[in-house]
């Protein structure tokens, strides 16, 4: 028989991310098309005793179905770190999701119409722009640097298009590792207070940062509490334990979270509380953040690693931003150069990558590319930007 | 700030049972309203040694992301049992999900525009009515005997109401534990086939068959393999080894499982790895069928003792249809009786139960009931019933 697809569904753009990552699955492939945290530093040993302590600890609890909001010790859990952090939350304020991307989802379902407006930083994150599309939104970028979005431009864009949200990545974001200075951060927490324009912070790779020092404030801990507050914070295990645990969650005023919940309850009913469970018991007596801190550094080391092997090529032309923490490199490739079609000859040479321009919500800058550099070994990360200088080079000397 | 919510979310009606649950969740309160398994029964043991070895062997797979569609040696032991029960199958053709009620919401979103009308029976599954509502799709029931929706009027229904989809859950359904006869499951299957109008076949109660003896075949292999079925298959591990981890499947054509799997992307990028592998790894020693055989010959005996409890109190006018298997016993009310009217009293009593209105897409039979009875010990089923059945008579002696 014939099939007829909806419109949401079958008018999504499949993510240039994945089908690469299909492309790079082969082993002998160099991928830095990616953005997965390094397997080998996964604290195995630490999540699989902390399953069998959940699976003995009230474990017809774990297995049975559970709350829509998700482990109420878990919830527990996050709030006072909320708390620490400089923000006063309840477990009525939290929600647990299937990795933050569900969170993610959840937001937009409730707090969305189709052909609502949501402001966006440009480039942002892939499958966010993906989301916005299938739920019939309209993505529109707003001017920024590299402290982030200009506050006056968030003003002209609220007063000219009301939007219905503003989508941010203001830590260590994806694609470009940039970092929003704490000044912009209290400006725009502002404006959209002032204005009532929801902000959702997704913030992933906030916990990645590559050197001890000051950490700029959540948007979420500027807006002090819960109740009220215009930022929905998502966050997420996936970089700080492991992505296959798929443990996510949302922050935000109450009223926002219920209304989540019930998007959750038609969704799933909720996620798993067995892997919640084995998170919870993890925290019990793991020092999660003594682990994250050396995750973060190792990352750094490899960042560095790119950036001294990039360099070490004196391509002309090319250019990055130093990232701070994150998984992501983003460059800024020699002017005539589009990464979509230098993609097809590096993979010729084994090496993958990201090209930037699905990225960006305006008009793409072609030159732009995205580079990995989590999930790869020393010698590897050597012999791939070997490889992707290479190609690069053949590339100009043709043109 | 004031939030501005979508209608899609703050019109979605709370569930019912969702709130019954809250009622009942005080110790003392006898609950007949749940739908939950007998956690006591879970195989917990089996269940962490699984998940021991599945954090053990390829521990480090299992913790990174995963593909969209899931763990793929799960997929095949599905494919396998869907074979072995007569339907061709392939991983290409299996969407794992958390939980049955993602893989039906990944249907409808990829199945249906706002608008169109969805066939079901009457009563359904009420978290499905509910979900079609947040949808936008236009419930339209199907007039039904004992054996199932009758085929002249899902014809009628067809040609005069062009559906999009029909919903059904034709083997010990909810809340009526109804089985479809095997002759008007193909009549059925026949049709929508002929119309090309995809059938949901939600089975999570199929398993659960109280005594051995021939079994109907689901309407998924009565159309012989995936390729061009009208039938989408709606699977869960939910009441066969336990609801917590979370893992349910979709099977059918493999333009419908890829456009899933797409929607899926943009909801949560995939569903717990670590669950889906702990069930591999039980799948490959635990004696699943012959546990689950046990499990519904349990469920059988609490079922035949509700029916004889409820008989030995002689209640004029009360009835039910005795179901061959599932979780649920329906029942119908002395006439004038209201069954939410009843509930508060019998609340009062300590005794939960679920009106059967809300599961009604047409109009509601108030004098309606749905009691679970896999839930609760025999001592406290037999107490269970006394006070139910005194807050009935006592109904009675006022009307």
């Amino acid at each position: 028989m014939q099939y007829r697809f909806s419109e949401r569904v079958a008018g999504m753009q499949s993510s240039v991310i994945r089908d690469m990552l299909k492309l790079a699955q082969g082993k002998d492939m160099l991928s830095f098309a990616g953005g997965l945290p390094d397997a080998k530093l996964f604290p195995v040993e630490a999540i699989r005793e902390a399953a069998a302590r959940a699976l003995t600890d009230r474990a017809a609890e774990a297995l049975q179905y559970g709350p829509t909001e998700g482990d109420r010790q878990l919830r527990e859990w996050l709030c006072a770190q909320a708390s620490a952090a400089g923000t006063g939350a309840t477990p009525e304020e939290t929600l647990l999701t299937t990795g933050s991307q569900q969170a993610l989802d959840l937001a937009v379902r409730a707090l969305t119409e189709p052909g609502d407006v949501v402001l966006v930083e440009d480039p942002t994150y892939l499958a966010a722009l993906q989301l916005f599309g299938a739920y019939g939104l309209t993505v529109v970028p707003v001017a920024s640097d590299p402290d982030g979005p200009l506050p006056d431009e968030v003003k002209r864009l609220i007063q000219a298009k009301r939007p219905r949200l503003l989508y941010a990545v203001p830590t260590f974001g994806n694609p470009t590792g940039r970092t929003w200075s704490t000044e912009r951060r209290k400006a725009i927490v502002q404006l959209c207070a002032a204005e009532e324009i929801p902000v959702l912070e997704d913030d992933p790779y906030g916990a990645l940062r590559f050197e001890d020092g000051e950490r700029e404030p959540s948007l979420f801990s500027l807006a002090g509490s819960c109740k009220g507050s215009p930022v929905v914070y998502l966050g997420t295990f996936s970089k700080t334990i492991a992505p296959g645990l798929r443990t996510g969650w949302a922050m935000g005023d109450a009223s926002v979270i219920r209304m989540m919940a019930k998007a959750k309850q038609a969704s799933d009913l909720h996620s798993s509380i067995v892997d919640q469970r084995i998170i919870v018991h993890l925290l019990a007596d793991f020092p999660l953040a003594d682990y994250v801190r050396d995750v973060a550094r190792e990352y750094g080391r490899r960042m560095n690693l790119m950036q001294r092997e990039l360099a070490s090529h004196r391509i002309e032309g090319l250019r990055w931003e130093e990232p701070r923490g994150g998984m992501f490199l983003w460059l800024t490739l020699p002017d005539a150069l589009d990464a979509e079609a230098l993609l097809r000859a590096s993979l010729r040479q084994g090496v993958a990558f990201v090209p930037g321009a699905p990225f960006f919500a305006g008009v793409p800058e072609r030159n732009t590319a995205r580079l990995n550099f989590t999930g790869m070994d020393d010698e590897r990360m050597v012999k791939g930007i070997g490889l992707f200088a290479e190609a690069i080079n053949e590339f100009l000397a043709r043109s």
